[in-house]
């Protein structure tokens, strides 16, 4: 049922485990004749990787991109583009002693009923590793979307319980520049508070992503069941470890009056536009041409060092400490899978709405 | 696209607009040889129905059922279940005098400029009477959920200001009895409180949505795109006003350590369950035979009798105050549409389930 | 699994029984903004009625079409269109007798294994009646076909023994004064004939059309699966009694060498041609702007009258003759079906090629 | 739109051009825990090579294949199976020379019209190359199959003009043995007089290769758009070269009277067959349980090495002689294609039978 395929003129078809030969996919619909700057592509793939940091796994990825197809002359052909990456560095022995037990909130327990096999190596097919395949066909995505006018920019707006507030759209390079993708040097610093605390309790972080699309057309979004916010919402919740989704004014808009929550329009030079935002750039499931802001809730991954209770696959209670070389907080590596998966649902919308023309 | 059908195996594909001659659908999948409950659906119906009180819609909706195909001798064939519902009480002249505005935060500007022709009465397939279709298909997804064991409640823990905290999930019952599906006395007084001042100041209201499924079998999803919460975000948020969405722990999870959000697994007699659920009943997409709780959160709707700014189609500013027989506040009347499709949802993912075994 | 929808983008969902209140469908993806003219959907419903002479069954079908949505003011929304035909001269109690019974080379046991239920009233759905639904869908495809120079034409060729051999393409209009849709004077005595044998002896005859398609776009169809012929194979074996399928030289094309096959291209004006036309206007699965032919065979119906054996749904043996008012030979009613199949599949991919302009 | 996906459940997504890097695929839907034999797979690869005589390609593929995912000691983990083979005897300078060219009856021209661009290499995405994802995928749905008790057999029953008429069921290894896979040796030695003559001339021979599925379970098909023959239609039409599909009578069904198709029922032990097999083992587009039996027609492949006229890009007309390792005769390689196509379509529709029950 394709369930590792997503979109409908623009589609990834995903492939791959933690620790199988190679983490991959097909790209089909990508437009023919488009040039692809490889190197924005091998960008992306830095910026998803581990390694960054003290918050972040030990795994060193080599993480070299293979295209098989569906390039010549460095353009699109209009067929399928097929890529993988290696998974070199997997030390599958640490997996060896867990292989029979239920990790608590991991998604050991579920596959293994779902499919009564399962690759427990790396989290197998569960493995936040997957999103390799995501970020090598967003940053794709995000080339043809730039060239169209379209701009996607996320970042870390909470770690634990540091928050910065600031509702700007801040800019890439700052962004980037900052160890925890959070452009805020108040806010950096009380993160990394946290995150040495969760290090010296083998404890683990969540956090908020926000996303903002500029540049955007209008018309994009498919009512009445793919309306642009919902297949956002679907991408971003097939996320590892999101549970939560907002956009425009998002639960705050629960308590608000309509009154306050109303857009006006107005006119402004060519274009219409609304005084407000609270929107979030989409109406009745199209886009307006306004940004779309997003925010994605991410809770502490699973593996954390500290003792727990759980069971194995003999139903027995046991108590685990998980080691291997897990993320602290996977959030700042997120951002670039937000923005892949965001850049994936905008091109195939943009490429949908061509129909209507 | 299929941009109106939403299912893989169990699908509703939705057809009409607010003034069309009908509002309908086509049930596709639905398994043979069950023994359907009409009654049970019109029950569903009258829950979703207009004119319940001083906070909803004077229309007033006979909205009778007509089946045309797919059901002999009551019992399902197989084949597509068709039905549609007359729009016997659109006052359709109440619209001709805004069919050139753009009214703010409603979907007349992005339907226009997505399909360059909309009809404009009642908000046409923007309308939230759209969802009546998804109440139908739901009504009958329920019963067969039902008769597997499995069983979804929604209810209202908060309109505007007015919060109901309490974790505990109530009796169905209790909820139907309540006016605005709330059931929490005190919470109801300060509800009526808001429903009172916002009638008096010509304004609507939003509010939050709860809804528990329980009976889960252990399972269902489809990752890595189709996690079972991926699906469920895509159907809540393809609900008119919805702008948020969250599962089990949700937002709260960014402030959550590892260690607290972790749910430990114990065996109780042959059951494998989880000492607390942070995880909403859903691990890697899949569900662990918990109870799936969300939270959806609506917005206050668009159309307030206030005076308000915004253009027409010729990108002329004016001045706008909606007369029609709106909502003051939808969120009580989506407590059957939430539910409806969760059903649509997760009886899809259970028939999907069936090819695994 | 969609299995009662046709397309991609212009999709069919259909549904009805012969004898359940209706035969419908909703049409999607039909684009916004064009003028429908539903007197010549009416004169394509026409074409497809029973009751038409000696060789049709001699079921009245009023077929008064019904449309519940999608069209406003004349013009397409862009929004589902839905529709149903009334199944009023149903006569169920001629089918009491045999509701136990397997007819020989009839759905009956088919269904019943696959769904364990069937409506065995004038065969359900699997009656040659739920063609309506493609008939009318089609109509409505033809028309945008037309506005953008395409021009589908099928006649009967073959009926029984009598073969009009002519490689010509016949006037619409010569055709529809035909009776039989066969337009030449000398092959219609001949089928006359044995239509005249057939009655008499209580039998059923099959037959052969062809099919032009005119006014093609180089670029329809989508390799490597979608293949233009293999959609269209795909659609014209969907219909009922459909036995085999060939375009351009079809199963002539095994007795040929590749240089008697290959069709030489040349410019005339500015427009790129060939000389011959064995590819039947598809190369690679794409249209290369030359009509496309096709033939489509088609069985005997299966509902004779003379003796035959079978067996019950308990497995004993029983001989039946086949009452009731069936066709002696479909053939000439299932032309209008074979443009409908044709326009449906053709206009999907002319919507789909909008996406690689 | 996935055009490069066949199935519902059990999918092919394919990739690969003939001279870029790799051809490959992604399996989806294959149910977990089955114990794949790479051996048998290989076999099948073998099966299609070029170089097997004086009537194929002197490509010589080394065709070695790589398994990248979803397979964990030696069984399926009911992931994506993602596979690839490399391109290591492409030679591409043979093409330069006609990159202009619009080769006669090739895809060159409508490919170029489609997207634009076009891998002129050995034909691009067009080459027949293409299959080897098919024959692989197949392979494994052979294997999943025949633990199922179905069988696919397929051969060769014309070539040119050299027919072998009969209708039995050959044995697989006779098959196998014969260097046409046309299991009778009178048959064989005219198909070898005839591949004599067309090497002399520098032309090409098409064919017919028959296919016989025994084994089947009834109720296998989704109508009304989906029956099973029209599934199989489409996926036969999508392998180069077909022209033309038959099952069961085909196209002599024309011909025939309704007392002479029909296929009477009778018990057979526990088991319900016909006494003929007209309906070739499908009625409604549903299986019988009897053997499923079809003709798929086979064009003489473009590449001739005679003088032909044609244009190039430019529109302008030239003469071309086509030089290449070319195959005179594909239909004997085709068979092992055939029977995969066939292999998909049926696990396909074994799955989603499933749900049924």
């Amino acid at each position: 049922m394709a369930a590792n395929t997503i979109g409908k003129i623009f589609q990834l078809h995903s492939f791959g485990e933690s620790h199988a030969r190679a983490i991959g996919g097909i790209i089909e619909g990508f437009p023919s004749g488009f040039e692809l700057d490889m190197e924005l592509v091998k960008t992306e793939i830095e910026r998803r990787k581990t390694n960054q940091g003290d918050f972040s796994s030990k795994r060193k990825e080599q993480d070299k991109l293979h295209i098989l197809s569906g390039i010549f002359d460095n353009k699109t052909l209009g067929t399928p583009i097929a890529f993988y990456v290696e998974n070199n560095d997997a030390i599958s022995k640490d997996y060896d002693k867990i292989k029979d037990i239920y990790r608590p909130s991991h998604a050991d327990f579920t596959w293994q009923e779902k499919y009564g096999i399962r690759d427990y190596r790396g989290g197998g097919r569960s493995s936040a590793r997957e999103t390799l395949s995501r970020v090598i066909a967003g940053a794709m995505a995000k080339q043809f979307l730039m060239k169209n006018g379209i701009n996607i920019t996320a970042w870390v707006s909470q770690i634990g319980e540091s928050v910065w507030k600031s509702e700007s759209i801040p800019n890439k390079e700052i962004i980037e520049k900052s160890k925890f993708r959070c452009p805020d040097a108040e806010t950096e610093k009380q993160i990394q508070n946290n995150i040495d605390n969760a290090i010296a309790e083998g404890d683990t972080l969540g956090g908020i992503i926000k996303c903002n699309i500029s540049g955007m057309p209008t018309g994009l979004g498919e009512p009445v069941f793919d309306k642009l916010n919902a297949v956002l919402a679907h991408a971003m919740m097939s996320i590892n470890a999101v549970k939560g989704f907002e956009f425009g004014s998002g639960f705050d808009a629960a308590r608000m009056k309509g009154s306050d929550h109303n857009d006006e329009f107005f006119v402004d030079g060519n274009k219409v536009k609304t005084k407000t935002n609270n929107s979030g750039g989409i109406q009745g499931g199209i886009s307006n041409g306004m940004d779309i802001n997003m925010r994605i809730a991410f809770k502490p991954i699973a593996s954390i060092s500290k003792e727990q209770n759980t069971i194995n696959n003999k139903g027995e209670s046991l108590k685990v400490k998980i080691k291997g070389r897990h993320d602290v907080c996977v959030v700042p590596r997120a951002v670039p899978i937000v923005e892949a998966m965001a850049a994936m649902v905008i091109m195939d919308f943009y490429l949908l709405q061509k129909i209507n023309e």
